[in-house]
């Protein structure tokens, strides 16, 4: 097959990371997100916030990766962040989802997204860990906009998302110390439950 | 107000482009497409897309002009394409709609993103044209799929469509080849009209 006969089938697929629905939801909102939703917001926020990020980034870099960072999804589904039951980091699941979507691109750009996508996975390069950052973000903004959102719904405590978030502070020491912040203020309002 | 905190009221204005509605709808579907989904996807269609530029073009430069174009329509609303009532470019409610938004912002960046907006709406640059090209191919896509989507939906024409689609050419001249035949091959189908 040519070269843009596969680039149009991969963006044909793709229009499937618009039905995966996300345990949050919008600002100030009943409606869940859906992956695509996400990606964009996350890329917007890299746009504005690569300023703080610990080490300069080549943001093309990171936009890459927060755009494709879900598509996997399509094969392997979203699991949620204080799941427990199933571990949430690059499974087997999701190596095959990669390697089979992606795979629909010519064999060069597949190769480049697979690859940026495992470096996302990974986590150790200063843009993989700003954009990991980016993904954790995002929800915490959401859940406080929410009263609480995913943590209510789903019996998270205080532990469990400063756990869970601390991480942003690989990617920007500033949003972390801004993050924590809030994580602080929603003990305080009452929105996220802390054992004494 | 700090540059941190003006970010994050962006951030969250933003989300409102997630329910402005389109009156194109998803491949092969009956949902229509919202402009948060929309943006995710033509950013994606540049990643992969973009080797088919007339010319080199800035890939960082273009995904922000995708990201970016449509977050005016959360004052100034969407504007169909096909509407003869209402200039579809860069109307005076869009101008103030991007100075507001944008202008949340701390100065430096509100500036940028306005300045990329305009360039954008001009198409004049070799990224404003390829930015603008994947925003006119998305939708023939996604008509395609649908039987004629929009073009039966609201009785436009073989002559409409090709004048609009047409400027795909000035971003790339492979893709509006490519373009052009997915518009013939409509008509052979029977799901855009053409009048003898």
């Amino acid at each position: 097959m040519q070269d843009l006969e596969r680039q149009i089938a991969f963006i044909k697929e793709i229009d499937k990371v618009k039905y995966i629905q996300r345990r949050t939801r919008l600002f100030q909102s009943d409606r869940h997100e859906n992956d695509a939703e996400h990606s964009w917001h996350l890329a917007m926020m890299t746009l504005v916030l690569a300023p703080h990020a610990n080490e300069p980034v080549d943001v093309l870099k990171v936009l890459k990766m927060v755009l494709i960072h879900d598509i996997v999804e399509i094969d392997a589904g979203d699991t949620f962040i204080y799941d427990t039951q199933k571990a949430h980091e690059n499974t087997d699941e999701e190596r095959l989802a990669a390697t089979r979507i992606f795979g629909i691109l010519p064999d060069d750009q597949a190769q480049e997204l697979i690859a940026i996508w495992e470096e996302f996975e990974a986590g150790e390069t200063a843009e993989a860990r700003f954009a990991r950052s980016m993904d954790r973000l995002e929800p915490l903004l959401q859940n406080v906009s929410n009263d609480g959102g995913t943590w209510k719904e789903f019996d998270v405590d205080y532990r469990k998302v400063y756990e869970k978030k601390e991480k942003i502070r690989n990617g920007s020491a500033v949003l972390w110390n801004y993050a924590h912040g809030l994580i602080e203020d929603s003990v305080a309002r009452g929105i996220l439950k802390k054992e004494d």
